[in-house]
């Protein structure tokens, strides 16, 4: 149900004074999320954009994380993603809820629940060193619900091993590719493919590298058309919008 | 049909002696383009991406851009889409070949058909300013045969105005978002829906808005899951991946 | 009335049966603006922050300023400001509205209107090359309503000039300190003043000033407290700024 | 009593007499501070500017920190402020002086003395990551003897979070907007209300965000008038200003 | 008189009553300089820093350069710089004051005087293209009475260029090097001589030279001793420190 | 003739009274170059490094290139190179001296003679617009003696029409390799080649191509082993060193 | 033999029935590769390149490291370079196979072999900070098969210094030239010689050295012909480059 | 003696048969230095620049310190400089050679000498925190034998203290101002004195401050004549530039 229809039904409710105006401003303002103090956790979005809200656990306290995780396992919602989770924020989350955790790319993933894996996402990555990022991003979607093939180690210096995989990136739905250094990757494979490649530089090089721009300048100049970029080392927000992609349906006439 | 395929075919009529190794080696050299000495015109992408060479007009003479169009027009392509186009060239082309042209984004699309447009994109633009690059993206998705809502002039600096239309947001399938300045559009709209939005950083401002540099990198550490990012000013990269995404269907099992 | 207010007094009348949840919510999404096509103009910015809404002039054509100062006027706006506003423009405006022009800040007040000047706001420029950057913030805040006291070419090299003038410093309400290169002016003055500083940086310069760069970062690593900083050449934000400190009242208890 | 005042009496007592030239130099040259050699203490600040010399404490050792406020404490200083303090000169500091030590924003407050705070400061935060900069404006207002209120983790990318306060925002005389990624939250606020916004990017985020550059530059570009903007993770410069603007009071005639 | 003696000197007279406080006053505030409405002139600056002031002349009109010459001209200076002055400026202002304009770095010395030039300042050039700049620091430090030795063409590709004029330079009293793209003249000249020089990036170049910033760098990072760096292209500032240098006298016991 | 051993001649001729201490060094200091005032034109260099001097033309005069042309001619030098001729100087040093002019690349070669070309260099660029430099690089390596081939418009997002000339590439000895925008070419190249491969980043694109310096850094970070860049637009470097390296022999045991 | 010669032959297999198309596709996809899932081992390389694999150790385990030179070194590779590597993975790889290991470039060279070292190649090192980089240089050129010539400390600041190798740089085939600071080094020695320079930036320095960001746009804009620049530290890819030009043999007619 | 002058002599040595030529040409090599292998000394530099060589002790190991320190003494060096010593080369140098080691500037004076000093400069920093580099700047000075008077903590927020010194600041032959952050006082400073003035931006500040990056820009874009600048932090280049205008004599006629 999206925002318009829920304050339609409440504009009804009042209509019919199934509840007063002051009654109709309080809810409006108090009902999405619930105020943990160092943070409002939304428990409707899951609701209003299909998926959890996603904590990002970089400059949390272990005893935050865990306050928010609790607050959401507690109203119901599984697969829970915690991005950039540091290992001690992971073994006190462990100890009173179900957690996956992925040291990489730290990683975890609470009260993680057996689901289907549909459509087809496939991630490459240029090199090894790019791996913690490629495995946000393909654990990412997995945990919301696609179904991920993994292409690593295919730099464009060596394309015959990009080829070799024509096959897989041909079926693909989408496709993330993931690379630092100089990230002609997501130019190679945006030109052999037909769907949308969703691109992220790595913060992986040295020199003139800086950290990724290099990278991330080469992906946002992309010669190939249908190629978009998302920050430096943000394989969370690749992996998620390319389950958003890889999940849609047919239109409607 | 795929590359591989047409490889794997081509190694069969090698099997069977259709051909001799060195025909089909001088095959897989020269068969996918047509080399008109400046220019490699490229005849099968439609066939493997589905949509025709796009024409980047900008650093084209008048006539290297009507004799890549010619090639393309006598090969059956249709709604051939010439991106940075001059006036000039624009002029150039309608002697000879049916154009549509529209100046403010300096879009061309040459043997325009009419087609069925399907699905649903808004383009969301944050002010007048930043019409030129909105344009570009909506008419480039259109003549994909994509169907676009244009919202324009809802920037975040007047909340109420792009809360007026959630409606429409919130019944997109893809959402452009383009924006100059601080960019906040995006996280903004980002926040509102659940589809995939891609932003655009406009090069509209001054001062420390560096050409679209502030505007691009707002967009690029959105706080919203589900964003990415085209090169600052790049209508016809936002409109085509938003094309590609809004005519998917339903993955198969 | 504030936009809460608003909104209660909305689902009361939904609440009495003055309008149908369907009304309310055509009203919420209407109301607030007209729409030109190319602009929504908001009519109710008067009421909800104190002063019309500005018209950015620089990349609308002199048709759309005068379509949107019209609309302006027809709702009985008056002292309109038009940043940014060209040569062009002023002239057309000027055949049907009423209109002052300034060229060197390129600033036009359209439906001027006379009015009280209250309180003391000082624009210092440290050279002469800053005035049209100076003129705009004073201009701007003058046609807000605020008195303004000019201190032009005091640059910190000749610091007798500046000191000369502590006497109007030492009684402005808010400072607007205005300079390019090394911009060490606010720094100055903010040692000087106990009131706040709001700092503009210029383009004034050459070679490693970087369009105003330089003296962006001089003003934003002010080791003056009490200073704050807008974007390189926005003397209207600073008159904005400083018009709605310089109107303020004391507190209530 | 201004500076230009204590000129003119110091030369009026040479007029009569009272002094001598040299005298009244050497007045001139030694009273306004004390020499602590590695520091001049000004002792005559609280005087002249309203409020006490703040200490910035980041690269102080713990000595020179208790020198300079046991000097200050001994000129009958209150509330003394100490920015970016370290644990350890905290520690050192409190054994001989009474202290307020905040560790999250590493702030101290040295004497501190219960004042009456007047007038209205929101503080808002767009994350829980940037309390630590949203604490030192926050405390550094109280202290100066401000009122403020704080709302915390009201980022755009969730806009039903911000806009539940907006009964708070609307009644503040001073807002206070805290936001590192995108820095969005500026131009939301300053859209929203009709008193002065002082922006304060911060360090958080990673890859493109550039320590704090991303935000810096959104806030500067804000599409929304009255929004002026200090250094990255400077929250005690944005809460001084904003104490300054709110003990304004009404202009005089 | 420095400054210092002149205040002491108004105290005396303060004192023995041959003006009052409040004259005194006036006095220090008006004195030093001639206010033309968009410039103030400071006839005392030769006096106090033993050169007429120099004019800026790039962001001024032809008439405010002519008021700023004649106020000076009639105030006998003689001498008078003006840097970046336009050809139509020269032109106008040679209707009423004599004055030498050199085109090529656009400098124009009003009321130009015949003097003794002493001491020996070389200025060399790395190429054909950085005399624009070479020229002014030339200029400038010959208006200023310093004698100069020009090597042009010397840039360090082709070192015995440079080094067949070692005699000059082994002479010199300081060193002006003036170079674009990589600016490796000052590092090279900084290790040949046993004087200061003053190094001048100039913006000749192209692509990675950044209008002069790969220079700029070079030579802040030189690693001969003995080097500084004025602003790129600013030839008059070199011209005017080294003529600083150059007549130094021997330092008193 | 290295320069030692012409020093160590010169020595000789001391030791043997065939001239004087002073006569050698004054031929020392005055014989590798002439003098034209504006510049020194070094008549060795051919011999010293097996090419005549460049003339790099950018901001030079008509009048000062047909003057180093002209001395340079009348010394026996044949294809003389002037890089970024303007159409200007060349039309006035083609009234005395023979010229072939290339209007795209800017490039005039004085007094051209038949040569043979020996060798291999591949110049492949990545788009119609790369051209104006990869013609700079190819006419420059023609002009010094090399063959080159010329391999165009074969950008990474069209991977077919490079791999298209893969045998091309496997017999170049030194690959060339120009592109703007993403400037993935030359590490795709750099991949499949086992020659030298030397890079040239242009400016061509937009955004965030920031001039060249996006292909720029992409080249620098290239993941290929045996790449090295020039700077942004310098086809004629990458031209020079390629013909270095192509004319190189076997090296000596 | 090339790849196209590969598949020239496996074409021609087809043709005779040695294998089928399935068989053939599949060997072009398995064959060039041996994939540890971390990465893919590249054993034709050495024949297609002319050099084995070089592993870029800075980012994998000493477990992924030992992994693939066991890999390779099964296959047969000798004089394995891995870049870049840390202490801890030279132990580990020790235990197993045969390495030297330089420390201080983090230099290790698996299964090393004697062997012949040919032709000359200078390289050259401005200060004793810059050898770390300059030895990664000299040992890769060396562990490829080429003399290698040290000339350390002979940075422009102490020119007697670098002209008294005159003669070891004059008989260079190559030269390398490795500096940090203000890099002009290169433009020095690139005046100097006939050869090809490789000029490689180091991180060297401070301040506005910016990690090595002056040294490489020095190197970029060398005013010297014949120069061309790798990324910062990677003296790697210059010895490696530099040893592919060394080896090069006189070309056919 | 000159360079010129040494060359002069031996081709003298040459005619009248004292050496052979050969025997010259090895000496034009061999002399200037002694090479210790990881480091060239220089022992002519005192005598062909007038100060001992400067050693910069950061990327050094204490062992090669000690082995160029001890054969500088050796050849009868005095106050030689270690400057960015470790405390750890420190106490290995002092072991044999008297050192005085001062560890906040990080500067070492190897077999210090009672000396005259001369002269007057005046080092004034803005800031307690950037005593470091005003240290190391005045302890470079004394110990090339100048008189040095320190200002510290006279930063322009501040004004009152700055000019409480002009007595002191009026009386200097050079000025070197050390200042981090916004950088004002080179222009404050070079505003009130006639003599040069060298800047020094130090790293001292945060967020936008960009590691001294601000208050370089702000120094190189001073507005008063006179000033120049060195590197970010480069206390020791301004103490040594201070040292040689400070020693300059009165020019002959």
């Amino acid at each position: 149900m999206s925002e318009k229809q829920q304050l339609l039904s409440l504009l009804r409710q009042v209509e019919h004074g199934a509840c007063t105006p002051e009654q109709a401003l309080l809810q409006m303002k108090l009902q999405p999320f619930q105020d943990l103090g160092y943070a409002k956790v939304d428990h409707h979005r899951a609701v209003r954009q299909g998926v959890s809200e996603v904590i990002y656990g970089k400059s949390k306290t272990p005893e935050q994380i865990l306050g928010i995780v609790t607050a959401m396992a507690e109203n119901g919602c599984t697969n829970i993603l915690v991005t950039q989770m540091s290992q001690e924020a992971a073994e006190l989350v462990r100890k009173t809820i179900p957690l996956d955790y992925h040291p990489i790319p730290r990683l975890g993933i609470a009260v993680p629940m057996e689901q289907k894996r549909t459509g087809n996402i496939v991630v490459a990555a240029a090199g090894t060193s790019d791996l913690y990022c490629a495995e946000e991003a393909a654990l990412t979607a997995e945990a919301l619900g696609s179904r991920v093939v993994r292409l690593y180690d295919v730099g464009v210096s060596g394309l015959h091993r990009t080829l070799s995989h024509l096959e897989e990136l041909m079926q693909a739905r989408v496709v993330v590719a993931v690379a630092g250094m100089e990230g002609a990757l997501a130019s190679v494979l945006g030109g052999l493919v037909d769907c949308p490649v969703l691109a992220v530089p790595t913060s992986v090089g040295y020199g003139a590298s800086f950290g990724g721009v290099s990278a991330l300048l080469s992906m946002l100049n992309s010669c190939a058309s249908g190629v978009s970029v998302v920050n430096i080392d943000n394989g969370f927000g690749a992996g998620y919008q390319a389950h958003l992609i890889n999940q849609m349906e047919t239109a409607k006439e």
